[in-house]
């Protein structure tokens, strides 16, 4: 089997995050769609008649035609699943295609905290799919569950470990200007948003205080050691489609000036078995010296949506360093970091 | 004379932060517009030809047709003048009017940082109006020159003190999320803000830094001594049109539970000169206990535009306490922030 | 019973034009509010917890701490009910109030095209009003059902009723540019309306080019007949909180030119049974002359919301007249609109 | 010389309308950008540093160590000039680039009425285009003028050429949604656009209802016949970044059902010259079928672009036929359609 023949399928293939696998799974030099999974509402449909899509790309044309399965495992014929499913969904569904054999990429945040279970972004910390072979030892299953991280962790975790490398990290505090299509479809009403500020995600705080410090983490025999870092983190919703940008200050263990910050930055490359794949993201961190980026509508797609893009890295007057990092939320921080995470899966042959 | 007739005038009226004073101004119980001036391009026009209006608020009927005179000291005849002018016209003409005899209560920031003239808010720091007797004596004026913060201080700075009274305040991480407004008119171009963020506003971290420590600090004898408080802002602009919002972290000297901090919020009284002018807010603080509030569309009309409102405040989990406050921008923020500060000014028979 | 005690009730209180009928009848001069009443799920509760509120103005403190009714006639107590009921239910609902002797006045479009129900914009149609005794004597009801139009014929109508009294109308082209609250909420999502315009609106350019026909017909005897006017109307979302927009170009009986055409707007007067109510509109219509007038913005608050805003009248190159209509879709075109029927009701003796 | 080395230049480089033509030359198979042209203020910085750049997909980086020279004949180097000049300088310079043996593909509209000024959508007019003969041998130029057509008048004009063709257009009523990016930048104040609609761009009316007649005329020996349409148009700016929506009705000569009329736009194809340039539109024209599109932000894309895109085609009541059409306003309206012009001038052997 050519790597190019690897059958892949999308569960909850409809809502805004299976929209984005299915766009960004068009020509994938490794995977071929082989089925579209979502609810009962829209099983049997046309992929073009169940969904109501909202990306700025139009529809593939391989999408259009193909008729929705149910997210079942028998129901399904392929090696690989993008999970875009909710979380209580996830919670159940998941497992049962690992134990049925399939590599199960998910969004979801449903086994992000699980110890044997991969929290992923391979372009820092692409070791800690070694766990993937604990997990199935102790959970009996042929596939797999791999996490990728909340979108707003996303880009915050991939410049910290630039920082983290170079100077030890201690102390963060974080607060972010997080896009609409984060919420999916229909999300937020837009009476709420226009004209407005929504000065908090449920939920959302907590994973952006947790999530890092496992992925900054060290992996020690089976398992992981938290990173030693203490968050503090502030969540906002802005009128913007696509883009998370955060605001963050920093202490660090060895203090450093923004010039060497931004060396650190500029010097970042990912572990070599991360380094280039078809996802990698070229650069993994794009440094702006404007005074004024970077900014979600005229950087989010650097990289191709998959490049951290970092800018006004100064002084902090209280700690060390303070910078604004921006990620493409639904490409980088959901569907492409799950495509990249699968990518890893088959280059470090685990799948 | 009654106070209904203390005649006053409108210096930038024709720029947006100018409309909000005529709007503000309009049956005012102590003060009636007695000419309203800018720039030459404007002078001899009605001031319904020579401006472009933006506010929400229709403009008042009695600006209409007042014919816009040049801003100079002979060309008005007032007690009091509104400065909306731009900072380095500001530099130039507000000395010349004070020298004149008029008090200038000033929206620019020119002289916030003069040791002589008082940063105000009254409902915090009503005492520092007495800088206006040093003033008057070292610089042989009959007139005054009050200044009011930088629209992102001002509801920053209001909650600060009422923490700052029950606990201390030590250090301040704070990121703002500000409105369009703030920037004037035409201001930030719609390419810049549709569909995205500015995460920088020129010259506006030093300002939010600096200024709040004058305004929390202490009047002794003929100077007042900064508050010993560390700040950390960053500051970006969002597609809102009035209202802006900040989430701010606090380390306290005397450490507090969100409950108590609640309760010193809500407790919280202007000092009695500044108590019951027209334009004090009612409350000076609104405590809002929803998960998302306060957000700008909806709070931000809160007591006339006069409130600051505060939400969520929860632990830090680095520092003490975190919180979001919104104050309106061009009212408490701007053109009511200066004419609270002239009432207050006539209360202390200091005119 | 003096005229401040006629007890009222409103139907729908917690959605969208619900509140914006609690906050048009905070201190109204007539009325006063017995009652809020909702859907199974609010009963019970007190209003401020029941209701999501979305208005830039505050939630009344009146109806803070109001116990949310059955909307059953015999849960509440009050001589006018107003209905901000979907159309599926206030079908059933409203008969039955009317049945049991309130006089309800109608929101939604269920009865608007009954022949027996006046369809009103009181400035225009006052004596449609007469319709209700009809319906009393057909149905056998104590009480009665009045509506009012869609919120998009709302001001189309008050301009044309200018037009038609002083050239005759013949056809009309009409394009609406329509805000988000007109959608309710939670409405349309955010991510459908930012950066983009929706085409279309369900259901909407029927009723636009049916209704304002009903409206400009006259009563003759027991009946209403219909204006013999064409329209074709298309209909468009914009991303706008409140204020309906609307392009319109007119084939005249008697060919007027601008001038002749803004001096008819200017000239039009409510009919004197109309004119002096508390909600009467002041002006009726309000035409401006700048070139790019009236915009939402800045102009939906005119005479309180209840003004129809004209401007760029201009000859048309293939018809007549051209111009540009706008109207507060949830003040005048709904919540204002049905309380502006009420007090013609009781104007009229016919409570 | 092989196609791949035809040098161009654009003049008017740092401006929108000139960002979009870099962006969209980058790799074209047949133009190599040879010099970037813009105002004395930018002359001798990189393009990088002189330009601030506004478009959602990064500065390609052919452009960024660019220097920009003076917009003068003497100082490029090049056979053709991409013209994002404003109209004012465009009037000068651009004959005195044709003078000078440029070929001038100019999106400014100071010769569109020229009579010896072919004014071209190639999928539409191409035949157009011999008028450049005519006009070579009448000013003595070694080069020669080509114009593409408003933004606004161009998806517009396509759509009516597939109807004209097939049932013969009399009469249109034609009312816009124009995006922010086709008043340049900085254009569009945010405050102005903001919650809000401007219902008029200065000078665009004229322009739509002109601009068509011309481009559906017949080329008769060495003038164009303007087509016997008439026009009555009306123009809005909402808050959208890219994609100008057009909501029409028609008057036919040979009345058409929507059915028909559907299966005519599908139908429509290119002239052979125009079929398969690199910028030709594949297809010109996509018909939704969808009850609420086309909609700008999913569609404006559609054929990288540069394809129209039609909807809800249905019965008008008063003329004949209703729809809506979409055109990308800086793509197949701007830059893309002066790429598409010289692409067929090549084609024509007219270089």
């Amino acid at each position: 089997m050519s790597l190019s023949q690897i059958p892949v399928a999308v569960l909850g293939a409809t809502g805004s995050v299976g929209q984005r696998f299915i766009s960004l799974l068009d020509q994938h030099p490794w995977f071929k769609v082989a089925a579209l999974a979502a609810s009962d509402r829209s099983v049997g449909q046309k992929y073009s008649e169940a969904a109501r899509w909202v990306l700025n790309d139009p529809m593939p044309d391989y999408a259009r035609d193909m008729v929705v399965v149910p997210a079942k495992p028998d129901c399904i014929d392929a090696k690989i699943v993008f999970s875009a499913l909710h979380n209580e969904v996830a919670k159940d569904l998941e497992p049962q295609f690992a134990q049925a054999g399939f590599a199960v990429c998910s969004n979801a945040s449903s086994y992000r905290r699980g110890e044997d279970v991969p929290l992923l972004l391979p372009e820092i910390n692409a070791d800690h799919i070694q766990l993937v072979k604990i997990q199935r030892k102790q959970r009996g299953w042929s596939g797999c569950i791999l996490t990728n991280p909340n979108c707003t962790s996303t880009g915050l975790t991939v410049a910290l470990k630039a920082f983290d490398d170079a100077f030890g990290v201690k102390k963060v505090f974080a607060v972010s200007l997080q896009a609409l299509s984060g919420a999916g479809y229909p999300g937020v009403a837009s009476l709420d948003i226009t004209d407005n500020v929504i000065p908090n995600i449920k939920g959302e705080e907590e994973k952006v205080e947790w999530e890092p410090r496992k992925m900054l983490g060290k992996l020690n025999h089976s398992k992981i050691n938290l990173a030693d870092i203490q968050f503090s983190v502030h969540t906002n919703r802005v009128a913007v489609t696509d883009g998370h940008t955060v605001c963050a200050s920093l202490e660090l263990a060895s203090p450093a000036d923004p010039e060497a910050a931004e060396a650190a930055l500029r010097a970042y490359r990912a572990p070599a078995s991360a380094r280039d794949l078809p996802s990698s993201p070229r650069p993994v961190i794009e440094v702006r010296s404007e005074a004024d980026r970077p900014q979600p509508r005229l950087d989010r797609l650097t990289g191709k949506g998959m490049t951290t893009v970092v800018g006004r890295v100064r002084r902090d007057p209280i700690l060390d360093l303070k910078f604004v990092v921006l990620s493409h939320n639904t490409i980088r921080g959901a569907a492409g970091g799950s495509i990249y995470n699968a990518e890893l899966l088959v280059n470090e042959n685990l799948l």
